[in-house]
Parts: structure tokens; sequence; C-alpha cells
């Protein structure tokens, strides 16, 4: 965060890495680079005011550029984030970086660093969709087309951010690596631990536990707060689907799953692999 | 430029293309990254607030993002533009895109397309040594000292972009392209044309008009102003070195220098290649 509450988030898109053109289009990997960024702000209860882009496109490659400003101009339009300048290089390989400038919420932005024992644990949708999605396009099966949509076009969940910061969230982080990596970013941060209710994980089509645990590219928010009642009273308030309780912030260091049977099950500190849509 | 005079500049730098490690080290690359987006704002009278940078570092080439990132340190320092955050990446190649927020002046962000006939056209420094220093490195010579270091080190005029905007510059332009080519750019955008007078160009260390026409990585400031005193002793309370005054804008659309015979030389609008330092 900046002076004035202002936010900076960057992000590198490189194809082969963070997108593949056989399961997405150049389109979708435009419109993916302004979500993700998106998503960062939003993950600190900020809004995305203005975006800005650099291309580097490899020398015969023409139409590129156009086809990724496509899907800029299409997200920048449905988050309300317009593109307002960029730069295109020739280079030895396709990336894409975007950055967005937002602002943080009046009572400061949210960090991965407070969350403390007895929190609620909340996520704002279901997870391991696309996950499951990208197995099946690799697979060369049909997925689920609303968890290829969101694998494709994720949508950064500003609005909810905003409630969640507004209800009292005191960490949060944007689900882009899996549940286990990530809310073990918050509990590493935080100095806590975390206890998941297996059965309350909230799931996409087809997917499983160890799909949302281990899973990529949900880009739905998962965030932590003292007060569940204010959350729910909030989000009701701002026309918001209510967040799903998924478990309660500990004061050891270890994140454990209970399951419906009530047997526990400790989650390593995952690594993870990007998925490539 | 953004509401409330906000200001964004992105750049990507690939390797190859617009750093060759032959010629510079990773650590001038990451200053130079910066610099080129902060000579960007300077181009608009503005100031550099703070940056962020994203890196794709290739497989098995460690130790590349923390040398960038050591050269951006040192650009971050030097121009008072602090460097919030970034994100690295592993991909196909290096690829450095840095991003900077700025201010502009309480009077506006000065564009390229205001120049008006009868306007003074100034130079902030000498140019042409960048080229000349990257010819003589490309022959295995010993460039001038001082001209290596603006190739491999530019420093973006920040006050004298901001000192040109108090004096009522109405178009400015950094040169990373070479004085034909971007003072072109400020004549197509404001319907106007130049009068050059060649011996007035201040040149760099070896450097013929040529050189300064055509060469590249200059990174001084072109600007028109309409009152050429105001401009002196703008410069002058400011304690900034006083630009050189090179010419004049004229009605016609044409780029025309005057040698010192008197003899005129029509500027063919310029393409470029960029300098690989």
């Amino acid at each position: 965060m900046l002076d004035g509450g202002l936010l900076l988030a960057t992000d590198a898109m490189a194809e082969g890495v963070h997108f593949d053109l056989r399961y997405s289009s150049l389109d979708d990997a435009g419109w993916k680079a302004l979500a993700v960024n998106c998503s960062d702000l939003a993950a600190m209860g900020g809004s995305a005011r203005a975006a800005v882009a650099a291309v580097v496109v490899p020398e015969r490659r023409p139409g590129v550029a156009d086809a990724l400003a496509s899907g800029l101009v299409a997200a920048a339009a449905a988050f309300g984030c317009p593109l307002v300048g960029g730069d295109t290089v020739v280079g030895p390989a396709l990336v894409l970086t975007v950055t967005v400038l937002g602002e943080s919420h009046p009572s400061g932005a949210v960090l991965r660093s407070g969350a403390g024992p007895g929190d609620s644990i909340f996520v704002t949708g279901p997870l391991g969709g696309p996950r499951v999605a990208l197995a099946a396009l690799r697979r060369g099966d049909s997925p689920a087309p609303e968890s290829v949509e969101r694998l494709r076009r994720p949508v950064p969940r500003l609005a909810e951010g905003r409630a969640a910061a507004e209800a009292g969230a005191d960490a949060m982080i944007d689900l882009s690596d899996g549940l286990s990596s990530d809310l073990g970013h918050v509990c590493r941060r935080s100095g806590v631990g975390a206890l998941l209710e297996a059965a309350a994980v909230p799931l996409g089509a087809g997917a499983t536990l160890d799909d949302a645990l281990a899973g990529g590219d949900d880009y739905e928010l998962c965030f932590t707060a003292p007060d569940p009642e204010r959350v729910a009273a909030t989000f009701a308030g701002a026309g918001l689907a209510a967040p799903v309780r998924i478990g309660t912030i500990t004061g050891d260091g270890e994140m454990v799953v209970v399951g419906p049977d009530g047997t526990r099950r400790r989650l390593p500190p995952a690594g993870f692999e990007h998925a490539v849509p």
C-alpha cells in the first residue's frame, strides 16, 4: 500500500507457463491478465481504478497484440477498471504484464498477516472447478461449461473483497494456487493454524475436496474474520451471496482437515504447480 | 493521465532487444528499466512516486532476478521512486516490465500535442553520446566513459521536466529514439513542423549531428515553449542547467535542419531501430 491508500498490483503472464493456446484463446489470456491483478486488489479489500498493459510479442506473430487487447478491453469494461495505457514491443517470447492501480478500503488494506485464533474462515464461492476442467481439456474430454468459463475468464471478487473488509476481515488472500497453499500463506504470515471442516468446503462441478485443496485458478477469496454474524449481515446488506464458513483459525501452526466422520488429516505445507489453462 | 492527476507508465524490456548482456550488466538492465519509465513521466512534467516490477526469468538462470533487483533498487533510491512490489515468474525468456505511478504537475500533464508555430524548441542536454558509445562497444573499442554511463544507467530528467511544465512547455517528449524520430512525433501530434539550427544542437562526446538526429537512448527531454525567457528564468530559479534552444516550431508539417552555411536539409519521417546496449 502506498501513501493515500493507493495500491499497485503487477503480474507477468508468459505463454506456455500461465496460458496455453491449446486450451484458451489470446482473448482469454488478455482477460485473465487483468483479472488476476484485480483479484490481487480484491484480496486486500481494495477497488481497481485503472490498468496498463505491456506486451512482448515475437516477430512474425501479427495480430497477437490486438487479440490480447480485445480480451483486456472486455475485462476492463466488465470490472470497471479502464485500460489507460500500454507498451507493445517485439521480443523473444509472448509475455503480457498488466499492472493495476487501486485504492484500499477506507479502513486500510487487508493483509495476509492479521488472522487470529478463533477467527472464522470463509470462502466466497465453489472451489476446484477450474482444476477439474483443465484436466478434462487435457484429456480431450468436455468439462462443465461453467468451470471452463471460470478457468478462461475468471471474475475478480472485487465487491466481495470490499464487503469482507467492511465486515472486519483481518486476513485475506485470493485462491490462485489452491486452498491448501493459499490458506497456508495466511497461516504462516499470521503465525496461526487452521481447522477446516471438509464437509463445509464448497466444491465446483465434479470437484473433490482434494481438487479444492490443491487446485489453482479459482480466484475466489479466502478470508478470516472474528465476527461471522457481522460478515453475513454485511454481505447481505451489499446484495452479495453469503460467503461460506469453512473452518476456524487455531493457535498452533498446523492446518488440519476434519472429515464428516471426525477423522483428522494434516495438510502438508503444499507446494504448487501453476495450472496452465 | 488519470483522475486526480495520477500518471502510470509501463515498459517491457526483453533481453536481446532492449538490453544485451555483452554490453551491460543485469544490474544496469534493472536500473534502466526503472529509468525509462521515470523518463516517460518526466516527459509529461510529472513526478515519480512508486514503482512495481514484474520479471520473467528462464529456468536454470538463478540469481538473475536478484541482479535485476539490485539495479532497480539503486535506481529507485537515486530517483526517489521506491519499488513497492513485484512479481517473479519462470518463463521462456528474460523480460522485465516496470510500471511507475506518478503525479502530474499541478498545471496538468504536458502532452506531445500542444506545440504551436513560433514556439522555441529546447533540449535538456547533449545528444548522440550513447549511440556513439554503443557503436564503439560493438567494434570492441573503448568509448567515452560518460557516454557508456549514460547508455547503461540513464538518469531521467524529472526535475527538468517539472521545470519545463512550470515554464509553460506546451509539448514534451523524452529522447529515446533520436531527435528526428521523437521530435517528429511531437510535430505529427501537434500538426506542426520544426526548423532546427544544426549548430545549436548540443552533442555528446564524439557525436555528430546525425548521431543526435538518429541516435537512441539519450533520455534527455525535448520540449517546446512559447516564452524562452520564462524557460531560462524557471530553470535558473530551480537551480538547473539552462536547456538549449535548438530551433523553432513552424506552421507547415515539415522538419528542416538549417546548417551554419544556411543550407537546408529536410528530415525524412524517421523510422528507428532500438539501440541495444
